[in-house]
């Protein structure tokens, strides 16, 4: 469920528009009527938006929050007001980079967005960096990590509630297997897990559980410094429980010295017209506190309250 | 260029359907009244008559013409009958069959259609067989085959002509130095040949000759007998010059002992409506006989009839 909110009766998109030009103009910005214009529009209203402004003004919108913005705030309109799909690709773009490289990043957008969802992302991202996703991914990879990530960002899952349940029990019992060994990097487990239906999947790994006592992700946590199994756990939690995932990447992100902000930014952003009523919940029960406190504790400013205003901060 | 004959006038999908089953009445079918209709009439036609058809009688033209027709004729008109996308997903998945397994179609399939054609056979795998074409590929291949073909029929690669020559160049003599040591399966390779445009990857190739000597299909063809090797080869032909693959393949079909018609009959529905013209002018080049010719020569009756419409027989 969704937490944003969006006024019962919305302007035109030319009323937008012109509020937000009003906004821009005379001494300082308005950074709240930007606020209480961007953060209350679903994506199909912001690309109306994005649209007319351009027509009206003959500018981009985005490049005139740009001119007007700063530091956090600005990165988290910019990143909110563009297209999901857009929005990922220039994500998973800055994912592939020197020095904001993620892998983590990479496997969460390729696992917690729908088949047709990556598509568009894969579209998106031949629009706008005239490469392909798995391009990027595979070039700045090398290894185990290439190996995997380059499977899940092209990816394409069937996603029909069909689960065949000898197979799921065939596949748990390779898995078991291979995490006996110790071969986590084994073809076999990137196959599972970079081809089979969440559906299929959950089937396996509940199998996995009841067969073999843990859960899939307590045997692969024998050595909490290697990154490659946490990002086989992030994967299956992911495509499993992306709230559960989420809820712990926030509670990571808020409890380090210093939050870190891209990754604020970024779930938030992406999980707002989503599951971001879930993810609260998570939040809720597994800290004790709700995750609008904790985010009013480590922010401030316009930053703060756009983040507020995303995750519905005030509805229960 | 297309092969495919539409007349100019075209009779409505309703007028058709009343005539294809007319064919199916009485004593014997009329083959030839068949062929007549659904030889000449492009996807959007066949897809618009089955549409119809359904509506009509009640009864799936596929399922009227399998109750019809027999052996290589059946097939014939059954897939061309078949919308692009759905009938090659039908060719992918027999691909993957114990009995019909051929990674060189999985490759063929991959590499010769445009990446938003081969988005589209994705979609169509999901609906027909309830599983994705990478899940099934994968789970019928194994080791070095297995990483190349998930890779292929995953990509959704880039179109645009952009080319950057710096990388054209750095990347051939990242494939010159693995092919001068034999690691044909190296990550690298498999890399640049499942990621990169196809613009770019010509470039690569290019350099590759000018460079180093030898076109880079000479330089893996080291070993005749190397199934992976030869995968590779058709892997960069499909990519660059898919009508010389396809007139090579015709070639061979012809040629065997015993006509091929599974292949035949692939390459003629496959390619009929997309550069059967070109692949026409290669075949008369290369064997000195128009391809009418050698198909009359090989094969009878109305399977000989539907593979002679289809190639444009009788048009220049």
């Amino acid at each position: 469920m969704s937490t944003l909110q969006v006024p019962s009766s919305v302007p035109s998109a030319s009323e937008d528009c012109e509020q937000l030009k009003k906004a821009f103009q005379g001494w300082g910005t308005n950074e709240d009527l930007i606020i209480s214009i961007l953060a209350h529009r679903n994506a199909a209203q912001r690309k109306r938006i994005r649209e007319t402004y351009a027509e009206t003004y003959k500018e981009d919108l985005l490049k005139a929050l740009d001119k007007e913005l700063t530091s956090d705030f600005e990165r988290i309109v910019m990143v909110w007001t563009l297209d999901p799909a857009e929005r990922d690709a220039l994500l998973a773009n800055e994912s592939t980079k020197k020095w904001t490289a993620s892998n983590q990043v990479i496997m969460e957008i390729a696992c917690t967005r729908s088949s047709h969802e990556l598509f568009l992302v894969r579209q998106a991202y031949h629009a706008r960096f005239k490469r392909s996703i798995e391009e990027d991914v595979a070039h700045h990879t090398t290894g185990d990590f290439r190996k995997i990530l380059v499977l899940l960002v092209s990816s394409y899952r069937y996603e029909g509630p069909e689960v065949n349940l000898t197979l799921a029990k065939h596949e748990a019992k390779i898995l078991h297997e291979k995490i006996k060994d110790k071969a986590y990097n084994d073809e076999e487990i990137v196959r599972i897990l970079t081809t089979r239906s969440k559906a299929q999947l959950n089937a396996t790994f509940n199998h996995y559980k009841d067969a073999f006592g843990n859960a899939i992700n307590k045997d692969l946590k024998t050595d909490p410094k290697n990154e490659f199994l946490a990002l086989l756990r992030g994967t299956v939690k992911c495509l499993t429980f992306p709230q559960k995932y989420f809820e712990k990447l926030l509670r990571l992100t808020i409890n380090k010295m210093g939050t870190d902000e891209w990754a604020l930014t970024r779930v938030v952003t992406t999980r707002a017209e989503v599951d971001m009523q879930q993810i609260k919940e998570e939040y809720q029960r597994r800290n004790s506190v709700p995750l609008d406190h904790a985010i009013s504790k480590d922010t401030h400013g316009d930053y703060e309250a756009m983040l507020l205003a995303l995750i519905g901060h005030g509805k229960s």
